[in-house]
């Protein structure tokens, strides 16, 4: 098992002074630029409420991971180092190395290091905890009023494809396969107010925004940028407010800045005095069914 | 829950910019003294597997943990953040109660800091992530010929326990409520050469630190200390040897540096030349029966 492990680690800058395999990783601070912050996430995925069982070996890795991932671009930050609790209800060779496949490609890709982790026994459950660095790491509580809110790339595509399996492979494809968007996060970290992941939905996530802020959000729904065949369906805005899961960035900007967006993001309100969330289509509010992906009552994927 | 998770930073003093309730928490480099080194461990804790479900909440949590911070006394170093992932099949707000005073008071003894997790839903696990720093990490390679082996403690309560339920309750003590050896480590960190704890047995653990080390080690059967009640057990040697879960260390020393051991420390034994690890009592050499827990192929509590 510690070898397949390893084998993580093949093609990644090792930053560790010490690895896999002792009772802990030994991480040399002296590595970290000056100036830079550190930051943790962790995340737990469950077979049957985070992703099936049914779902491939390769997807159930590279989501796991991505979720995790994602927190980092959403703190501005990039991850350096990782480690891994998997719970596997048998050892399933095969299943195990697509697993690793699935892993492994986004480690590689984005150069973090695997440096401990714990397999044993039991119901199949991944929990991962990164470490990344960052010198302006992005709080939700840092949302200013009349600052302006912005949302990289699509939004509802997980979810319609959770609702419509295999209908339109790119919606699959965000469903399955979301990709962090350390793009973003890299290109406005040094001046985007607040930051957060859409993990459980535009309104829920914005929400959080708002709360730790001490302020409200104006979005207009109409402006939310949204994939076109999505729009055909009847439940195409509670995909796109409440469906989570795209693992997009939302972040909050001042309107003098509008112009050091980079491509692939849209602005869709602003910030205000107040409380909570407002959406709006066309001028008009409008009500809202739900309000987003609990995994118990609030505390989720933070 | 996020309140309840709080809770558990009463009384400890917060060392992060940003803990619990953003995408991640943060941590300054800067708070890390000079010369000091970062140490990382994660353990995963399965319901039915490591603890049973009709244990008290308050134990699986001071064992889940006590588990987990172990492995930082196994490095030379002290813990100061921690991460929790708990998967729970429901909110049973009793059970959460008594599980986080469990956790609660070690965090507490040991001031470590809780600055993230994910709670959900799903078969009951517990993963638990720590950071702590150490000026000397304690790494299992660094044994060298004709060190003297040293353990902490008594060996072999815990597994008495676990086969004679309630018998004794010291060792009823050891197995539910084992206290990390941070006391030992401190004092010896500094002189020790190789080090690892005790969670799978001498002979498997100290077998880690044999392999690591390319060397062997000889230990004396007749001289690890046991509780006197122990003995009486047809099995004791067996406890003692394969055992495992008391979370004692077991570490190499200079023979020049014995007087610098504290007590509760003692000498079984001595490195030499070649692998494995080679078993005598009263100078007779014995045969293992088995050696060692799998959780599954010799990855376990690493």
């Amino acid at each position: 098992m510690i070898e397949k492990l390893r084998s993580l680690n093949e093609g990644v800058q090792e930053r560790s002074l010490l690895g896999i395999g002792d009772d802990a990783a030994i991480i040399d601070p002296q590595v970290i630029p000056q100036g830079y912050k550190m930051v943790i996430a962790t995340d737990t995925l469950v077979a049957g409420r985070h992703f099936s069982e049914r779902d491939s070996a390769e997807d159930i890795g590279h989501k796991a991971l991505a979720v995790n991932l994602s927190d980092m671009a959403a703190m501005g930050a990039l991850p350096k180092w990782l480690t891994m609790n998997l719970t596997l209800p048998k050892v399933d060779e095969q299943w195990l190395q697509e697993f690793i496949g699935g892993v492994g490609r986004l480690l590689k890709r984005y150069q973090v290091e695997l440096i401990g982790g714990d397999t044993t026994s039991g119901p199949l459950a991944i929990a991962f905890t990164v470490i990344g660095l960052t010198p302006h790491p992005k709080k939700r509580s840092d949302a200013q009023e009349n600052e302006l809110i912005v949302v990289s790339g699509e939004l509802g595509s997980a979810a319609f494809a959770l609702q419509n399996p295999g209908k339109i492979s790119h919606c699959e494809q965000q469903l399955k396969r979301p990709m962090p968007r350390f793009d973003i996060s890299e290109a406005v970290r040094e001046f985007a107010g607040a930051m957060i992941d859409i993990s459980d939905g535009l309104v829920a996530d914005l929400g959080h925004i708002c709360q730790a802020s001490g302020l409200a959000a104006r979005i207009d729904l109409d402006k939310i940028p949204i994939h076109a065949a999505i729009k055909e369906d009847a439940d195409w805005s509670d995909y796109v407010l409440s469906g989570g899961d795209d693992y997009q960035l939302c972040f909050t900007i001042q309107p003098a800045d509008v112009s050091l967006l980079p491509s692939d993001c849209t602005v869709i309100g602003h910030m205000q005095a107040g409380s909570g969330v407002s959406v709006y289509n066309n001028n008009q509010p409008i009500q809202l069914q739900r309000s987003g992906f609990d995994h118990f009552s609030g505390y989720s994927h933070e």
